[in-house]
């Protein structure tokens, strides 16, 4: 990227701790699997080991999961910047997916490049870490802030 | 859509059949719960009745988990035209997220808008079936028909 | 689409008007040669005549501009819901580029399936009006509402 | 990123000369005075100059206009790592909009992340160039290769 990175600045310094309780929350993460590996403000990853009964037809791991873990790597990644009493919800994502997802484990990767007050974009990456860190998919993510919306519970 | 629609003709007479088994052998589809709902030529649904370990931080079925069903539908509704010695695989898709994923159950659908030789294009929606069949997410699949490529068992 | 299609009300009973005034403020559209073939509660259509100015190497007409034209009738369909004094920005859109652009002209028809109050998700699609209506390129675009954000002066 | 980045060669050693000669032909870039400014292998970059007939209803360049040019860019990045005999066309792209395209000119900017032989995927970009290198627009881009393909002049 040329163009200039953003200066990304969390609202709340107990940040991580709020990302963490949050993951926590999630049923999703715990029937795959997934672990949050680091919390940096606007960066997220998260871990997630191969398991057999996490794959398609061909016996890698399902581009439906992988993509569940970026979108939360990308979610958690814009959480991280927002005020002590706001919630998240990813609104659209794009995912592609440049090679089968084999390997022991996986990392995904996201990033706030543009942090805003309503809408917050992020990218996302996956990949399986090794010798050459082979990039699976990646993913472009974009996620609204929520204060005090009736119906949903604050992240 | 004003444009015309595709006719949609299966190369393999017994392209239903194919579909389940190759549904069958994906772990991803047991974990989560998610079953066939219908399978006719370019068209796939596939039920997955709503489970607490398959939510977000709210809550709510989580986005990746709404990904991989409809990713679903889309791949295997691309698969049911294809020569019985093909496979398939998504390169890329985009997912928007339109409502909160509650309710007992959801059906996500695929269909293919553009067959090709090479590339095939898909419409998916989810929606939680009831009443008001409440749009949940609508998701564009471009899917690559792959044959005797190495390392690929094919689907 | 099996789910429900949306109730599509406009706040302002001047919509069409109103979208008809903003769509001829845009020089682009003047550039092109692009017109406003129909405006509906949550539904616009724009036609573009082909020129050979607009192509690319092959001599179809550019991508960029197939989506410049869906891209506005996306954009016109979330406005034509909106109240008057509301502005609307495209925050991100998906096309898929399904048949070359070639024909004597293209109709771009955007279609409101989520309005919100902050976000409204459209479908797009372009067609060459003609025996078969071919279906050209497909968009998802993200729209969201402006009231009174300082330096966009109003729509 | 941090997976690890593609070695992009080109197999074609008169690559620049190739993607000039292609980009003169398009119509598209002469209309709305868009240049090339930078090619190398898997990356090139387009100049477009602010111009009153290229805007939308806000006096910011068209979202339609930006994406033509970074489409280009991730085009011809795919373009210049291909075969002498070969011709690309996007299959899809995604763009999320950043910030309104103001300024006195525009670069964009394509990368090819993902070479193949036949589907190349790219992530493009494009900023304002000044003191801050404002970053407008993100793409990702699928993109074909063609070889002999009926109907589509090689470019």
């Amino acid at each position: 990227m040329k163009a200039t990175k953003p200066i990304l600045t969390p609202h709340d310094p107990e940040y991580a701790e709020r990302v963490r309780e949050s993951f926590e929350r999630q049923g999703a993460m715990k029937l795959i699997g997934a672990t949050l590996a680091k919390v940096a403000p606007g960066e997220v990853e998260i871990y997630l080991p191969y398991r057999e009964d996490l794959t398609q037809q061909h016996g890698f791991v399902h581009a439906g999961i992988v993509t569940t873990i970026v979108d939360n790597a990308c979610g958690f990644a814009a959480y991280s910047l927002m005020p002590a009493d706001a919630s998240v919800l990813s609104i659209e994502f794009k995912v592609n997916l440049l090679a089968p997802a084999k390997g022991d484990g996986f990392i995904a990767r996201g990033e706030v490049i543009k942090p805003g007050r309503t809408i917050t974009v992020c990218n996302g990456e996956v990949y399986a870490p090794g010798e050459d860190n082979k990039l699976i998919a990646t993913m472009t993510a974009t996620v609204i802030m929520l204060q005090g919306r009736s119906g949903i519970p604050q992240g």
